[in-house]
Order: structure tokens, then C-alpha cells, then sequence
């Protein structure tokens, strides 16, 4: 029983093309109680997801997350946000001074909120439903919090698309283990342990294709020079906190 | 099957005690393991685990998490952080201009940490393994760091202490789920939806005697006056940012 759930856990995928299947609703509701059944800070629940299962509000998220097919194609989109509204609020009305409209608050509600979602996607998985975590949410924070009514103390963090999978990719490679954990203290990298450490990685034929299709001249590039070039990094980067202050949360 | 999987996300508990038996490596790698195959912003694996097992670091790292048993006890102490570190120096062995150092991707970065923490976590109870979260890890972000020899580009993001259970606690009370969930539109809390939604949990026989015992008069004011008073958040708050700025992380 626990090597066959590991499994499921050690061979999922992120799925971005779905069938027409409808979710059931019951089912929804046990992939949202999971996100509830994990763990945050003080059981205070600084979260709140916004689930969007219209096709016109699908269409207009949509186009905030830049066109990506899986948010109108999906049968239900997530938007998973950090919420201090909810708790503050009801400081208030217990005559309780609230004081959660701070950087430490807003990472405690980020990182409670990823949890969550991170416990949606395995309940989802569990029931043969595909999800993909879109991160262009924190990109277009404030366009999307006001599509979704989003009032003072809450921000988006991540969004997720669930649905039937239409197809199921290949399982994606990842670094070996070693790279990314320590043992008693971290052990920074040298040029030679990184050599060792991207090398099969880079060989991959997918990887070379993927290179090649970015005309670069090397999979660092891609990163760098296409998908997150340094001024969309700072344009963002500033949106993202700029919209957070708006919002009181930093 | 997949029922039953599901049970196990919607009946888990955080497992603060621990019995002496150990975690087998083979166990603990699974678990490291799962981590990685969750998402992750474009395969780029920015974090990274710090995995404590000598007692003298359980100890000391004990002592900076002010004192709370779990970290001394627990046979596994999971330092799980946000890092650019290794992708910008992968970066800089290629000749590509990383951008990594700004709040865009320290929210990223912690989301992504997070997301390979809860598949940690998951994978851990369904071996029969139980799992605390420590949010004093953000707290004490800059001594932790200290202990795990972090570079720069590098900032814990949680902790999570692993171990047979010695106890299994009951389950924890929730808000209902509409509390958490909108539909469609983020539909903002009435003083009146609030005593509604709250009404049964501050009911609970184990939340009165929370009350009780930390002398306040109602639960909102245990979190406003005990637990995080407004002056420990602010200090905690500083001291977290000035620590992201000084990894050069914001």
C-alpha cells in the first residue's frame, strides 16, 4: 500500500492537456479539504483559493497568464492566494490588535498557501486528475487580483489547472539527488562539481532540442536570454512587490 | 486505491513525538526524492535541503528554534531553502547573465522550496513516518544559516522534523471549507460571515481550554497578545528581510 501511494508520488507529472471530462463536484471538494488537512502556522488558515470553473472568467484569466492554453482548456483553474484579510478581520471583531501586514506575515501566508496547493496537486493526482502550477500569477498579481475581486491583505501565489489528462508527457528529468541536498551543512558548489552535477542533464535529447529550438548556445542561455531575461525579471520583480504593498501585506 | 490515498491526505495529523527508531536511508532518500519530482519553475530546482542526523547539530539547531523538543528529538531535521546559488553559478560557468537576485525570484524561489517540502512531507506519512513543520526557521533565519554554512543567494525557507510517531495526535479542528474557498470571485468577509464561520471552532472543548490556559479572553487575542504580539512580528519581520538583502536575495 505505502510503496504503491510513493510511487504515484515519485511518478507524477505535470499535465498541461486535458479531456472535456467534467471534475465531480465531490471529488473537488476532497482535492480542496486536502489542501485544507495540511499543515500551516498556528492553524490560523492564511490562505484562500479562488476555484474558476466558468468559461468566460477561464478566458479572461487566461489572457492575464499570457495566453497559456491550459488556463481556458483545464476544467477548473485554482488561483491559490495569501490571505491575512480573513484573520485580521476577525482580530477586529474580537477586539484583538492584528499585526499581519508585514514582510515575516506575508512569507508565512505564501508559504502556507504553497503547501496547500502543493496538497491540492497530490489529491488531484490521487484521483487521475492532471495539474499544472502556473508561477505567471505572481507576474500579473495585480491584474488578476482585480479580475478576482481580491481585497486588501490578500495576493495571489500561485495558480493550478486541474483536469483529465488528454495526454500524459514523459516523466522529466531532474538533477541527480546530490545536487540539491546536503548532509549536515551545505556544501557550496564548485565550476567542477557543477560540470558533473548538469552533465547528463544536459545531454539530454530533449534538452539539446530545446537549446537548439531557442537558437542559444547553451541551456544557461535559454534561461537567461529567452524565458526569463533579466529586464522581464526586474519588471516583474518590482510589479510583484509594488502590488503587495498596494495590498498592505509587506 | 486512489481512495485510499486520499484518506490518508485528508486524515493526517502533524506528528510532534517520536520514538527512537529509526529512518532508513533508503526511506529518507525516497522522501528527498519525491521532493524533486514535484514542480518546480522551469526544471531550474531552486532550493535546496539541508539533512541533519548527527545529534550535536540536532542540538545546536534545537537551541536556535528556541528550544522546541521536535528538532532534538526528531531522528531527521529537514532545513529545506530557497536557492539561486546554484542555477546563478551554473549560469556563470556557461557565460549567461543570471537575474536571480531580486524579490521576483526569492518569492519563486520559496514557493518552488515549499512545493518539495509538502511532497517531502507527503511521501514521509505515507511511509508511516510523521512530519512537523517549524515556521521558526524564518525567524532565526541568519543564525540558522550560520550553523548550515549557507552561501549568499541562499535563505531557509522551513523546517520540517522527521520520525515514528510515538503519539498520534487527534485530528485538528478546520474552519468549515466555504471559509477558505470562493467561487468564482473572492467574496470578502461580513463581521457576520465571520461569526458564522468561526462559531464552531471557537466552541471546540480543547480551544476553550487554549484560551483558558493562555489567560485571554478570546482566541484571536491568544495570537495578537501570547503568541506572535505585534513587537515579536515586527522584530521577526526586519530581521528576515535584512537577512534576504544581505544574501542578496531581494
Amino acid at each position: 500500500m505505502s510503496k504503491e501511494m510513493l510511487d504515484t508520488l515519485l511518478s507524477r507529472r505535470t499535465v498541461r492537456e486535458y479531456t472535456d471530462r467534467k471534475i465531480e463536484k465531490e471529488d473537488l471538494d476532497k482535492i480542496l479539504e486536502a489542501g485544507m488537512r495540511a499543515s500551516n502556522c498556528g492553524n490560523m488558515q492564511l490562505y484562500s483559493t479562488i476555484v474558476t470553473r466558468k468559461q468566460e472568467n477561464k478566458d479572461a484569466l487566461c489572457k492575464l497568464h499570457f495566453g497559456q492554453p491550459m488556463v481556458k482548456n483545464a476544467d477548473v483553474v485554482l488561483t491559490v492566494c495569501a490571505d491575512v484579510n480573513r484573520f485580521h478581520k476577525y482580530c477586529e471583531i474580537r477586539n484583538a490588535k492584528p499585526s499581519y501586514n508585514n514582510f515575516l506575515w506575508f512569507q508565512v501566508s505564501t508559504i502556507d498557501a504553497t503547501i496547500c496547493s502543493q496538497a491540492m496537486v497530490t489529491a488531484a493526482e490521487t484521483l487521475g486528475i492532471g495539474a499544472c502550477y502556473l508561477g505567471t500569477v505572481t507576474y500579473m498579481a495585480k491584474p488578476i487580483a482585480e479580475l478576482l475581486n481580491l481585497p486588501k491583505h490578500v495576493v495571489p501565489v500561485t495558480t493550478i489547472t486541474l483536469g483529465y489528462p488528454a495526454t500524459m508527457p514523459e516523466l522529466t528529468e531532474r538533477l541527480p539527488l546530490e545536487a540539491v541536498v546536503h548532509d549536515e551543512q551545505y556544501q557550496d558548489y564548485t565550476s567542477e562539481d557543477l560540470e558533473r552535477l548538469y552533465e547528463d542533464f544536459e545531454k539530454l535529447p530533449q534538452i539539446q532540442k530545446y537549446i537548439k529550438e531557442s537558437k542559444q548556445e547553451n541551456l544557461a542561455k535559454v534561461f537567461t536570454e529567452v524565458r526569463y531575461p533579466e529586464k522581464d525579471s526586474l519588471t516583474f520583480s518590482k510589479a510583484y512587490m509594488d502590488f503587495a504593498k498596494e495590498q498592505d501585506m509587506m
